[in-house]
C-alpha cells in the first residue's frame, strides 16, 4: 500500500529531526528547509519566496498532507525577520499548498500567542503558582513578542484557508521542546515541557484526527503546566505520557524509570 | 483650555473626511496619508516605512491619541499591497506611535475579519436571513478574504501593544461607511451601514471611554444586522441613532423624515 506523501517545511530543525523517521512508519516524508543538509527527498527553499515553493511542491504532488516548521523560532526574533519568514513565509506555504491541492495543514504554532498571560519579566506569576488556573485555546490570545504576533497571524491564516478554501488546518502551540529531551534545566521548562515522545504522538493524532480546524496546546503531562488540553484530548486523541516532574526526580535519584 | 492632539492616518480617505470637522470640537486634528490635499498639519507619510511615519509622530509629539484609518480597504486588495500598507504599515504606525508615547489607539479593523459567517458568494446566506443570530465580537474570527486577514492581524497586533507596552488599543470593526451616506443601493448595505453621524459618536466613544482594549462592530441600528452591538454599548457607550431601513422607506415617500 503507498503511503501518502507529507511535506514538512523546516526538517532539518529541531522538531523536524524527531519528527521525520517515527512519522515515517506511515507516511512517505519529505522536507524542504533552507539549511542542508538535502537530499533527493529534502528540498532547498526560501520560504519568503512563493516562486521557490511553489516549485518543491508542484515537483512533489500529490502532496497530502505538510505539517510547517519552517520559522524564526526564537522569540526575541526581531520584526523584520517575522514579517519575512514567519508571515510571508508562512503565507506562501499555505498558498503553495492551496494551489497543489493540499488536503491538510499542520501548523506549528506556539505558545507565545498567550505568552503575556504569563506576565512579564520579572513578574512571571504564572510560573510561581502551584495550581496555575490552565490557559485554553478558547481564551482571547495575548502575544507577548513580535514572534508570539507572527505566530497568532498563522492561526489566523490557518482559518481564513479553512473557511475560504476548505484546507483542513490544524494548529498546535508548541510548548518547550528540548534538544536532548531535558525538562530539569528551566524552572518553566518543568511546566511547559514537551517530550519527543508525546510530539511524535501528538503529530499523529493531527495528521489523522477528524477535524477541519482547530487550535490546541502541544505539552507533556506536567505537574504544575497551565495550558489546557482538554480540546486536544477530546478532539485530537492526544494523550501525552510523560512529565517533567517525574523526569525530574529521576534524575534526583527518587526515581528510576520516571520516563519509560 | 488646551486640546489634545489626536493623530489621523488616511486623513483623506472617506472615514477621515467625515470625522475631522466633528472631531476638531475636543480635539487637536493632525493628519497623515500617502496622498493630497497636504497641510501644515496633514503630512505627507508611506505608512509601509517606519522612518516617515516616526517623523511626522516626532514632529507633532505630544500626541495623545491616533485613529489608525490608513490602509488599502477594498476587500478584494491582493495579498502583496495588503502585506505592504495593512500589515507592515499598521505594525508601523503602533511601533511609531509606541516610541513617541501615545496613549489610546483606535484601529480600524473590518467585518471582513468575520466575513467568512456571512457565507460566500453565492451562498451568502446571512444576507437574507428574517432574524439572523448576531456575530459577536467574542465569536472565534473567520477572515473571508486576505483583506480580512491583514484586519485580524491589526487586532492581534493591537492586544500585543496593549499587553507589553500598556497602549490603550481600541479595534473597530468598522460596517459599510457609504460616500454619500446613503445604504439603500446595496441590499447588504441596509443591514452593514454605518451612517456618518453614529461613526462620529462611535470615534468620540473610542477615544473617551475608560477601556484600555477591545474589539467592537460599528454599525448603525439597523434592522437585520447581524453584529452584536452590546458591548460596544456597554463598554463604550456607543448609542447609534440610524436604521437604514427607515432610510429606505423615507427614500420610498413613507416617512420623509427617517434620520433626523
Amino acid at each position: 500500500m503507498t503511503r501518502p506523501r507529507l511535506l514538512i517545511t523546516g526538517i532539518n530543525g529541531l522538531i523536524g529531526e524527531v519528527l521525520r523517521d517515527p512519522l515515517a512508519k506511515s507516511f512517505e516524508i519529505c522536507g524542504l528547509d533552507s539549511r542542508p543538509p538535502f537530499s533527493e527527498r529534502v528540498f532547498q527553499a526560501d520560504i519568503a519566496d512563493l516562486g521557490e515553493v511553489s516549485q518543491v511542491l508542484d515537483r512533489l504532488a500529490p502532496v497530502r498532507s505538510v505539517i510547517h516548521l519552517a520559522a524564526h523560532s526564537a522569540v526575541d526574533t526581531a520584526w523584520e525577520s517575522v514579517l519575512r519568514v514567519n508571515i510571508q513565509g508562512t503565507r506562501n506555504v499555505y498558498e503553495a499548498a492551496r494551489r497543489c491541492g493540499v488536503q491538510r495543514m499542520v501548523f506549528a504554532s506556539s505558545n507565545h500567542v498567550t505568552g503575556a498571560y504569563e506576565g512579564f519579566a520579572p513578574n512571571l506569576h504564572l510560573h510561581r503558582e502551584a495550581e496555575p488556573v490552565p490557559i485554553s485555546a478558547s481564551h482571547p490570545i495575548r502575544p507577548d513578542s513580535d514572534y508570539g504576533v507572527s505566530k497568532a497571524f498563522g492561526e489566523i491564516l490557518a482559518r481564513y484557508y479553512c473557511a475560504r478554501w476548505g484546507m483542513e488546518s490544524i494548529c498546535i502551540r508548541i510548548g518547550s521542546v528540548c534538544r536532548d529531551d531535558d525538562p530539569t534545566t528551566d524552572p518553566r521548562f518543568l511546566r511547559t515541557w514537551l517530550s519527543h515522545r508525546d510530539l511524535v504522538h501528538l503529530m499523529e493524532c493531527c495528521l489523522s484526527a477528524n477535524v477541519t480546524y482547530g487550535v490546541y496546546y502541544g505539552v507533556s503531562n506536567n505537574k504544575g503546566a497551565f495550558w489546557d488540553l482538554s480540546n486536544a484530548r477530546a478532539e485530537l486523541g492526544y494523550e501525552p505520557r510523560d512529565d517533567a516532574s517525574r523526569r525530574m526526580a529521576a534524575q534526583a535519584g527518587d526515581s528510576p524509570s520516571a520516563c519509560s
